[in-house]
């Protein structure tokens, strides 16, 4: 409809003899040396090949295969799935040193761990030992992070136990066991399809606002989930909003709390807690806080296997199975009616999985100045959770408090994580029995401590200080994950992310420019008080393309910066404003709806006896308003280098 | 997670001592004479203040209101609600002279299109009717165009025919009626609704392009539907997808279809066409064009009557009651299964209806420089909606082809609205019983001569020239229409749309920049292969706010920019890159997920002993750098005013 009636204005206003108020008066306006550049045209193809690849490969992966032999292209291709071929030549007994001693403190520290998370997702001890062991071996010889601690973590072990849960209530039902394995695939199909297709960079619209507060109100939520374990209840709500659970902890505060559970439970609480604030004050003891789980799990054992405590009312673990990881190939639906909602929670899983791990793998990269293929590690990630999901693995991912470990442990490839999932083999197949009698309250204190550390007070502050918006996204999320469920807590991450894209590409900025005196230099007359009007003119900065998105809202905000002006030059000295000067430095890229923007612009200026005039238009838009025949309607000698050569042709 | 090590990052390389390859040996950065501005920060209330205003009242709506007395205040709050008001003062009898033709003229339009138009929603002729009558007078007392006729129209005609006889299959259920009505009332709250909240900017979301490609969908499916009337065929699909039409239409070729409703059918067409034609050549005869359909109609009406030729098997309109609108409050369904359905379709229809009025609107806005307040139009079309799903009206709003035609015939205000309605009211009350005769045949051609207005080449043409992602979802939109249905082509559109803002705020530009000669200017090396490099340095522009959505590509982005500029200098007589410098003049806004990759870009750039300069960033980010004290780690005396005064203070 109006595009029809649009296209006439720009073929009648084409049409029409350009008499603007003092058109022609100066002829002079190409005199200047340098021209505005219009390079030539690219084709159809060179354009569309050239925005792939930014899109898609900006980081240019097949650089190096370029000129080399078959042969040697071979090797390179292989040393790009598996990045193990490419360090492993320079190992040394020096890094291993340093990987041995880092990836022992890791062992001890994931072992007690991972037979708590297993309990978060609903899944016996020994599935948690299980992901320990092959998926951080798969990842050593693909992942390209040299610092990244593989294993299962809380916030993926909760997601997994509370969206399974909605599907299966019961948990010893051997479909429970089953649709973790499916979710565990899809979430690994879903990790290597976005690398393989390289859709890395849609994990970028997670903001990093949101995981903050989303990862606050998890670990809140798994902390509340820790005072069944660690008071003794026997019957808990399923729930894990705030509210269910504290009436649930309230409800059985008279009958139903064990007071030797809660002796147990918080005095290795308190013993955690104080290693790691140590650890924390003295950089040096890291390693006080380190093997702190490990020893909390030997002493309770111990203790509870000499006083016999479990005969008092104390949970113990009571059965881990002995052994190394039985195949579950078999056990993934893949039909059925548990096939889709595994595919569903798999694609989340994955997804969160995925944020957690590039965020740790750029984190440590940036601190050693290594390059991290994002895409690449996506692909890591995917086998890593293929090949774990049939071997009764769940969703791996990387660990932030073992990474950080990992890291202070001086560890310098990921060996580190070979020597780890060795120590959790041998685990598996001698000391498994041992665990009988640990105490579930250690291992709800083992959690809690671990937890604490996804809350960072210290970032949030730093949000409220930087971006008040940032701060807004963190909060819903933190009360999304709390109140309602870390589903919910999810989306409104989500949707608050997007509402800040949406905004930006909708309201963007325009500022008013001024000289700087004694310069030829133009700047923002908010930022700069003394950057002076030109007489007569007004100099505007649209900075953004302009798309169909803002191109209404560009063209009324000129037009209403103009009718501000002109209402408060008046009665000061300064003329009525017959130049519009548009400063396009920064607009990236125009459309067709910009362009009819600009024809509707041009138009009301025309009934208001002002010129348009343009400054430094990039290449993609002098080519645009070429095609669009636009610089013929404005006139190509309205169309300046820079602004000052604009002021200098025209200005009073 | 990583926010923890992230923030500990910033810590640490903010403690760190500023130990750069070169820092302090260029003690004179600061002796000129223009600092960066840096504005006194804003309390939260007015940071929150100005966001609000520039995303929802960027027009500033309570101006006027400011000041004034509090009658005043009623009188001015009384005008904004009813335009008409404020321009009903100065209507003269010129004014009335123009409207009252260009009102008789599209009355003579409009009443033979609505009732095909009410046919294509599958409603019985007189509601087109009856929505030409009450819906342009709610809009002449509220309205602020004064171009756009107001009425039925066929793309929202069509889209509430397929939707709601998903719901319902048959058409003579009493509930189809019910269900329509509960759509129209729905279209009307939704509307207003965005209006009231001022939320009018969502409407932009649809891009041109896309609404270009699924218009010209709608005119070709409506076109092949109408081979129905036009060939007389009495069992047709009730698909409107191309492939069963056309299945539809072929297997009835031998037996049923009507030689003499062919004849009648591609009479009137030719004539119609012939008129549109000659209009669209002489600008001056677009009467011709404009009186055809009612020519048509009377003609042919007469020619059925006097052969009797319904009774050779001409479908004819049979009946049409006779009279005023009947109230219908009773029949909107306010429970019940019904309402969702009717409700979910009134969001689509409203939105449709409202994207086609505010763009109607808007282009003749421009053409005639008058203002036209989006979310004020939203509340009068809402209003009119809603009143017109009381008195038997379907879902109303600006018509392309009879506002084209009203503007032409020289209407001045909404007046001729008003004239038109009481035309209409005139029909409905004396000569609908002479309609019974009127063969469906001529209601075909006249749909199918509207309709073509719909398939705009011309723009198509525009789009490939200017835009080949535009063209593409104008394309997608085109066969998600034509092959599958209007919902899923208005899907398709609406999904491109958003995959090219997403492109555009995941993607930015950065571009390298270098010195025009004899100029302090830096330009795109692209653009002005003139432009020359800076010895020892290199100078990156980012076109775009730094936020979470792109922080990281542009950190290794400017990155691969300096590998890349290192590579290309090796063997040249360019010194190795000691500083890099970003322009950040385009730069509107950066976050907190931005603020880390600047800290992670300075450790990288430390590390490949390169010092990092900034060129004029603007207010909000040098209040957020000075927040995060991203400052103090980059040094004030390494942010400039300008590219040239960086280079002057460090250049070689």
């Amino acid at each position: 409809m109006s595009q029809r009636i649009s296209d006439e204005v720009v073929a009648s206003a084409l049409g029409e003899s350009r008499t603007g108020p003092s058109s022609g008066r100066h002829g002079n306006a190409l005199a200047h040396s340098h021209k505005v550049g219009s390079p030539p045209r690219k084709t159809l193809f060179e354009d569309i090949k050239l925005s792939v690849k930014e899109i898609f490969f900006s980081d240019n992966p097949v650089k190096e295969f370029k000129d080399q032999t078959l042969g040697r292209k071979l090797v390179l291709g292989l040393e790009a799935v598996f990045p193990i071929l490419r360090w492993a030549r320079g190992y040394n007994f020096k890094s291993f040193r340093g990987d041995f001693i880092s990836g022992l403190t890791i062992a001890s520290l994931c072992i007690p761990q991972d037979i708590a998370y297993a309990k978060l997702a609903n899944l016996d001890p020994e599935y948690g030992l299980y992901t320990s062991f092959v998926a951080p071996l798969v990842y050593a010889f693909m992942g390209s992070s040299r610092d990244m601690a593989i294993g299962p973590v809380a916030v993926v072990s909760l997601l997994l136990g509370t969206t399974l849960s909605d599907e299966i209530k019961d948990f010893h039902d051997p479909n429970y066991l089953r649709l973790a394995f499916t979710a565990t695939f899809f979430a690994g199909v879903t990790q290597m399809t976005l690398g393989v297709l390289r859709l890395g960079f849609l994990v970028d619209f997670l903001s990093h606002a949101a995981i903050v507060g989303f990862m606050a109100g998890a670990a809140v939520t798994i902390a509340l989930q820790q005072l069944k374990g660690l008071l003794g209840i026997v019957t808990f709500t399923k729930k894990t909003d705030i509210i269910s659970v504290m009436r649930s902890v309230w409800s059985t505060v008279h009958h139903g709390w064990n007071w030797e559970t809660i002796v147990i439970g918080m005095s290795f609480l308190t013993y955690l807690l104080v290693t790691k604030y140590i650890a924390k004050r003295k950089k040096k003891l890291f390693w006080v806080a380190a093997i702190a789980p490990m020893i909390s799990v030997i002493l309770s054992t111990l203790f509870v296997y000499i006083t016999r405590a479990d005969k008092k009312g104390v949970a113990i673990v009571r059965h881990i199975k002995k052994g190394v990881n039985p195949a579950s190939a078999g056990e993934i639906f893949f039909s059925g009616k548990y096939l889709a909602a595994g595919a569903r929670i798999g694609v989340v899983a994955g997804m969160i999985a995925l944020t957690e791990a590039i965020a740790i793998g750029r984190t440590f990269a940036a601190m050693k100045d290594y390059p991290l293929d994002g895409n690449k590690e996506m692909v890591a990630m995917g086998t890593m959770n293929i090949i774990g999901s049939l071997t009764s693995c769940y969703v791996a991912t990387g660990s932030f408090s073992r990474s950080a470990v990992n890291f202070m442990a001086g560890c310098k490839t990921a060996v580190s994580n070979i020597v780890m999932s060795i120590v959790v083999l041998l685990t598996l197949l001698v000391i498994t029995p041992l665990f009988k009698y640990t105490p579930n309250a250690v291992l709800a204190a083992i959690i809690i401590a671990a937890v604490v550390g996804l809350i960072d007070i210290e970032a949030v502050i730093l949000l409220w200080k930087i971006d008040k918006f940032d701060f807004v996204a963190c909060i819903g999320a933190f009360f999304g994950v709390i109140f309602k469920s870390v589903e919910i807590g999810l989306l409104i991450a989500v949707a608050i992310s997007f509402a800040k894209i949406l905004l930006q590409v909708t309201r963007p900025r325009t500022i008013v420019l001024g000289k700087l005196q004694g310069t030829s230099v133009y700047r923002n007359i908010n930022q700069y008080p003394r950057a002076s009007q030109i007489p007569g003119m007004l100099i505007i900065r649209v900075d953004s393309a302009i798309y169909f998105s803002n191109s209404n809202y560009i063209k009324e905000r000129i037009l209403r910066w103009l009718t501000d002006e002109d209402v408060q030059r008046i009665g000061s000295e300064f003329p009525r404003i017959q130049y519009l000067v548009i400063e396009m430095s920064p607009v990236t890229d125009i459309d067709t709806s910009g362009i009819h923007a600009f024809v509707e612009l041009y138009k009301s200026l025309h009934k208001r006896e002002v010129q348009l005039l343009l400054a430094n238009p990039g290449p993609i838009v002098m080519e645009k308003l070429h095609a669009s025949k636009l610089t013929n309607l404005i006139g190509e000698d309205k169309i300046f280098l820079s602004v000052a050569d604009a002021v200098a042709t025209f200005g009073a």
